[in-house]
């Protein structure tokens, strides 16, 4: 149907096409095909009676307040909650500092909304999360992409990323998506030096800080940096950091936070007043209400139960199935895990192979390479299915993968 | 305190700089004043119960998926059900032609993304509503303004308009926010017309129009345009329409809808990838479980018996206490009256007086004329408050426009 409206669509709405990558997750919609694709969270473990206690609750008692229009900033009582759960790992922040977002998703945007001017550069991961990508895409970035290695960002590479004059540098140091990659302890402190030489801030975006199976907490860059460089333990507001109730209560919420300086929260207020108004105050009452006794951090050890033992028998099951020559990660948190191909093989067309004959599919890791490379290299999430599934999909990706080679 | 971000924001956030009208409206937030400045609905509307009972059945029947991440168009059910819902009134429409957007502001800011380059021209009423102004200025958009009687748009004054190329049309035909003015059908036809005539699209935005107390419905601009020009029923894509659960169920939910080519609607889709992944899933089952057998058709009859009964009070409350020069609409629906005072008199410097002598609040009706203009106006909300409170406000309000005519 051609419509008076082809033709006027703006010109950022070139930067925003469907992508390959769209194009090929279509095939794991097929029936019968098992995907590790997604960054799905375990149905199995979302709290479903403690979501039931808490909606009765919120209606119970709040009633009217829960379906009524709420503050662009957030619901107040959640914006504190977050603040003291942020505090407490050592970073003074007030409700001042927290924004609630729709999903971290929201807050990507609302950050490129309001910093991103087209053509400016931003050093990324290579490979970085494809959402992020998909968000300041629309605002016209560049991407400066620096090397990893298993420590996280080499310092080598992103010196001379730091000399473009960037506007700012995005970082996932923890159990990083799509790599499951965590920043050792070491290169998060040369990456705050670093990034204060160059005076350029940093976001750091913190889905699956709480999802460790193995090894000590690393404190986040935010925190770190208010270690390094603050007076009197105020937040320094350097770094801007992103998490998010998704992974650990559930998605479906989009429930998710900023913590910003005061007058950069301002700003994306002002943003968000002009995105959506505000979050969906009910799902606000009803976080807060599961949240606010402490059943979260119970919850997370529940979750990290379930995903440690998913990620184990997928690490088994690849040192038992894989062919000589194709090598992964060791997550040591998080939902992903990251396998390299031989040189020379194309995961694209692996994952053509294996949706047609074996019925199993992943994400090709090109998507996820902003300014190219990565064609063999593929993200296996092992947070959703359970671990017989995950057993048989290794397996059947082990025949794929030797009928290639 | 000085960060690293101060200096790094972008050229848009210039247009997205906090109004004259935030700063007056957080006066009504003091302890003690009552205000009519918001568009609340009426909490006492609010359907608790069954709200009570949704929630239950979509966590005991469908609880994993309605917390599980969604896809970017909406809930299909949901989806399903809003086309049904169109399609009653006299448009084709599948659910490929719907959209379901974290309230209509989500959808005016992704039409704003997918549409309006730096500079383009979009046709608005003036006065228009408030948020598209805030969605569009940080995209960069230029408003030609047309002039508005109490029948809707003046034809002389939009064919004017149509002559500067401009992007689209946006409109508000039934009991417009600010106004409450309803535009007649025979002022929707000629706008079909002179549109056609230019081929300029429209965006019609229609919160309201269940919500009328007197006289017959009009169909929607969308439904008139599809009747004049359509072929055997297909929806003709012309005019894009938005509407939402925020008045008909409740606002705290954050859903709504967008109707338009299923193209547009690709696209849409990607920007709303970027924007915030898709909208909350269990709101999307909540909404659909209320809503698929019928409730809401019911459950509007209640909110338009007490929102009737609340206009008529404001506009014999009106009668009784404005000094003579003051005039006001007379809303067929909607949530909204509006008032102008004597030509010379200045709404903001009345509201202050209101504020401070009487604490009673408004919005004074500049904010909503994006090239300037209605300083003697303001905007009533009728809604949200009680017949008793609406006759002490209104009364309190005459006291002050007495003490400054």
């Amino acid at each position: 149907m051609h419509t008076q409206w082809e033709h006027r669509y703006a010109q950022r709405t070139q930067r925003m096409k469907g992508s390959a990558i769209r194009e090929l997750l279509k095939l794991t919609e097929l029936p019968g095909v098992i995907s590790f694709a997604g960054g799905l969270p375990a149905p199995d473990v979302f709290p479903i009676d403690e979501f039931k206690r808490a909606c009765m609750t919120v209606l119970e008692k709040q009633g009217p307040q829960s379906l009524q229009y709420g503050s662009s900033e957030g619901y107040q009582p959640l914006r504190e909650m977050i603040a003291r759960h942020t505090s407490r790992q050592g970073i003074a922040v007030t409700a001042d500092n927290v924004m609630i977002t729709s999903g971290s998703q929201q807050a990507l945007d609302l950050l490129g909304k309001v910093f991103i001017n087209h053509g400016d550069r931003i050093i990324v991961e290579s490979p970085t999360y494809l959402g992020a990508l998909q968000a300041w895409n629309a605002y016209g970035a560049e991407y400066i992409t620096v090397e990893s290695d298993e420590y996280g960002i080499v310092p080598e590479s992103l010196a001379e990323a730091l000399r473009t004059s960037p506007k700012f540098m995005y970082v996932l140091p923890n159990f990083q998506n799509p790599t499951g990659i965590t920043t050792s302890l070491e290169r998060r402190k040369t990456l705050i030096e670093m990034a204060d030489r160059y005076g350029v801030p940093i976001i750091e975006d913190d889905p699956y800080g709480q999802l460790r199976y193995e090894g000590e907490d690393v404190p986040s860059v935010c925190v770190l940096d208010n270690q390094i460089r603050a007076q009197n333990g105020v937040y320094t507001g350097n770094v801007i950091y992103l998490s998010t109730f998704s992974k650990i209560l559930a998605p479906g919420l989009r429930l998710a936070w900023v913590i910003a300086p005061a007058d950069v929260i301002r700003k994306l207020v002002l943003a968000k007043q002009g995105a959506d108004l505000h979050t969906a105050t009910f799902n606000q009452f009803v976080a807060y209400e599961v949240g606010h006794g402490g059943f979260i951090d119970q919850h997370v050890l529940t979750i990290r139960k379930v995903y440690s033992e998913r990620r184990d028998v997928m690490l088994d099951a690849l040192a038992e199935h894989m062919p000589a020559g194709v090598k992964w990660t060791h997550p040591l948190g998080g939902l992903f895990l990251w396998v390299t191909l031989p040189t020379g093989m194309n995961s694209s067309e692996v994952f053509k192979v294996a949706v047609d004959k074996e019925k199993v599919a992943f994400v090709p890791g090109f998507s996820f390479f902003p300014n190219g490379g990565g064609e063999n290299t593929m993200r296996l999430n092992f947070s959703f299915s359970n671990p017989e599934t995950i057993n048989e999909v290794i397996a059947r990706l082990g025949r794929v993968l030797k009928s290639l080679i």
